[in-house]
């Protein structure tokens, strides 16, 4: 049974990290290098990577490692690894992520562990937090999984200074959010990721991303690519591990986010 | 929830059919038509027919109609209609039994229903029972997704004349095994399904066709295309609903099996 | 070798229709009952619907009927039916459109005949006129495909009231432009095509559909939904014939435009 | 233009390698490295591997070093890498192959380029030489895609005792073909590539991989594992370059297959 996380209750910050996305004979990410340090697995679900087989695997090295099992369910769309727009209707949105998590737990059930939240990847997870909608209709599909012997499935989005409005609409459903912060990442002065589009989206100074890690770790604000103070809280801190020196890195930025949780 | 059926134990006869086999916009078969008048309902779960959006509506609809849903896995053979034979390995055929069983799973549970069997579709469900590996890896991986609560899920296979044979085979991994035979189709001698490149592997007579429902039913032998005597037991029988004329020959079967099941 | 056709050399009004978009066990349209009716056939390219053997049973068709093949491309998308927006890159455009009519070409090789026009489907042949840089990416890909001995294909796109903005669009490339009209399908005061989320979206009335029709086949103006009078020129009326009772509205639709060619 | 490669008139060995396997979001071997150092790339079609927006950039580098531009086509199976065996029938077979080679023939007709040769791939190149129906449907794709200007496309196939047994059976269909020999590969006594489930599949020796080579540039016999003498004509050379220290073998190869050439 894989370890039980509770990241709200407990006021700890966790590492997360996306697993798991090669697909058939194509490697991606270094898996077996970054599972050893990190707290929840974002496990791919077979609609932007990953394959049955490849679940399988991935599931077996996360429970050897004890690390908490995510489905990270995606549009339907392998040569556009689910980064891509489209316009699904809610009720596509609904069966796509019931069937996705559902692959996922029985890959997990052949493995005697279990699905423990549900992150949504790349174009999905964006397009959940600019559509109301499609935010809803994740929600749902979520909140419909569950049985009576089990709360609804905790979902991970993104964090911003907005939290506590879209914590309240998941409610709704009854669905707890896991809010996840990034390290590597420049944030706009809305709070919002930088996007990728400008050469400052992404933090290339190690110290910096340091610094906005220890920030986060430990609740106080970030600042915005204009220098902006932005307070905004997270339960989790999403890293990449795809190649050995991003590893270090991310050895790193659990050492602090561990100093900061045992200071709580 | 689905209604429980428990063929062995009863000594009914239930009849299946293949359903849910539409894709994205293509249609196929009328499964409105032929649900009111089936017990099993075997679920496409993807890999060689159906999406999530039509699962969930396949769901939807045998759970108003009270139907047993069953896994209906496949080869990832969505051109080939799943039919044609493809070279995996066991642990390939492992893993991909599991994600679409927990798919279908996933798509039940958002219905609050759930899956009662499996049964392999086309060349995965004929290679099974040719290739002692399949079967083995077929079962292997039913019997790992059972939890502390349940059974395995039972498996539907090809009745023939080995059944006790497969069925020793099958209790090895703790998984039982529902017999189905079909009305339609002629038997070689062997008690194989006479194959489809003979002009007389499918009964043109519809009275053929009851007699050897009527004789499966009963447990009596049926005969086969050179007119040996088979005695071959089967727990369900296996009818096809593609089109209006068609249903009504299932409405005949199931007069025939139900009345035979009342005089057991 | 197809038939030729110079739509706007000869002013003559043609009449094309999406065409082979079966797939693998799938079967979608009547292809064989409205082959013989129509001019051009916008054969479906395996992105949306249609697979190699299906494409080779279509091209073969056409050939019989001496019907003009048109490639027909789409986005990456089967189970939405190509029906549904992807954001995709203009180069990733580019691409997927040279993959597709080489495909086409190369199936129609086999049989001897060839692609004579490009119509791309369903949300790329939307988003084509309401995204410039889509097409550009169109125009140039299709320009690329062209070699010394040849122009390069025509594209069939969208009639409107703009049609000159984007014939001179195309020019810069070298594209000529086959502009085509709908005969059942209700306009707004701006030319566009009413949306299906309107109940006035379809002519019902099949009179208002012929009175449609002539209209354009004789250059006079068409109707909107509000009575605004609106001249669209056209070289093209997609006709739909997907059941026999569709048969006979386009070949009701046929001697329409005949009759007002033989006018010319 | 591509560089024109005619081997058996010029009694030259070639070099060729798997090239543009790549899919999507994920890499597959080095070709930026390895394509400056071979004569012909074998370019996957997106049936194993591969996209249009790959296929694209690969035929773009193939161009840039004048390399010979070969298709690649596979059975439709990307998670298996067109690995596994697929019952296909040989109608189904000559449909994909022209799909297939119509597809990269419309990218490179878009970098004013062409396709010279096919080499199927994997499962299906492995099954054409054991099934003489699948091997007829391969040339008759192939002969049926020539037009009245140029000669079918050569067909590469695996070099073996029985070339000329092949070579006649190709030219009844007007195909001619190249054979291909493996540097780096055991043969059986009977001719056939040992099988990888053997330990000594791969000559593990550099100087073994030479020496084999040499004798198939130099039309000396090789080795078979048990040391019996094989008399192998070949064509072509097949060289792997899925990393850095694999590129300094295929130089070597390379400096081999030279010498051997200039000596002719």
């Amino acid at each position: 049974m894989s370890r039980q996380i509770t990241p709200q209750s407990s006021q700890e910050i966790t590492l997360n990290s996306d697993i798991g996305e090669s697909f058939g004979a194509w490697k991606m990410g270094a898996d077996d290098l970054i599972m050893p340090h990190i707290d929840c697995a974002n496990v791919a679900c077979g609609f932007h990577a990953s394959d049955p087989l490849t679940m399988l695997k991935t599931v077996k090295l996360a429970k050897q490692h004890n690390v908490t099992i995510g489905a990270h369910p995606a549009y339907p769309d392998l040569v556009g690894f689910g980064r891509r727009h489209m316009a699904l209707k809610p009720d596509e949105v609904t069966a796509l992520i019931q069937y996705q998590v559902g692959a996922l737990q029985g890959i997990c059930a052949g493995q005697k562990t279990e699905v423990s939240y549900v992150k949504p990847h790349g174009a999905l997870y964006n397009d959940m937090l600019s559509d109301g909608q499609q935010f809803d209709a994740v929600c749902q599909a979520i909140a419909a999984l569950q049985d009576d012997r089990h709360e609804p499935l905790p979902l991970m989005v993104m964090a911003t200074p907005e939290n506590d409005a879209w914590r309240h609409r998941a409610q709704q459903f009854g669905v707890e959010l896991w809010f996840e912060g990034f390290a590597d990442r420049a944030y706009d002065d809305n709070g919002q990721l930088r996007s990728r589009s400008n050469p400052d989206a992404v933090h290339g100074d190690v110290e910096a991303m340091y610094a906005q890690a220890e920030a986060f770790a430990t609740g106080r604000a970030i600042e915005s690519v204009s220098g902006k103070s932005l307070q905004i809280e997270i339960d989790s801190l999403c890293v990449h591990g795809d190649n050995p020196k991003a590893i270090e890195t991310v050895e790193k930025l659990r050492s602090i986010v561990r100093q900061a949780n045992d200071n709580e």
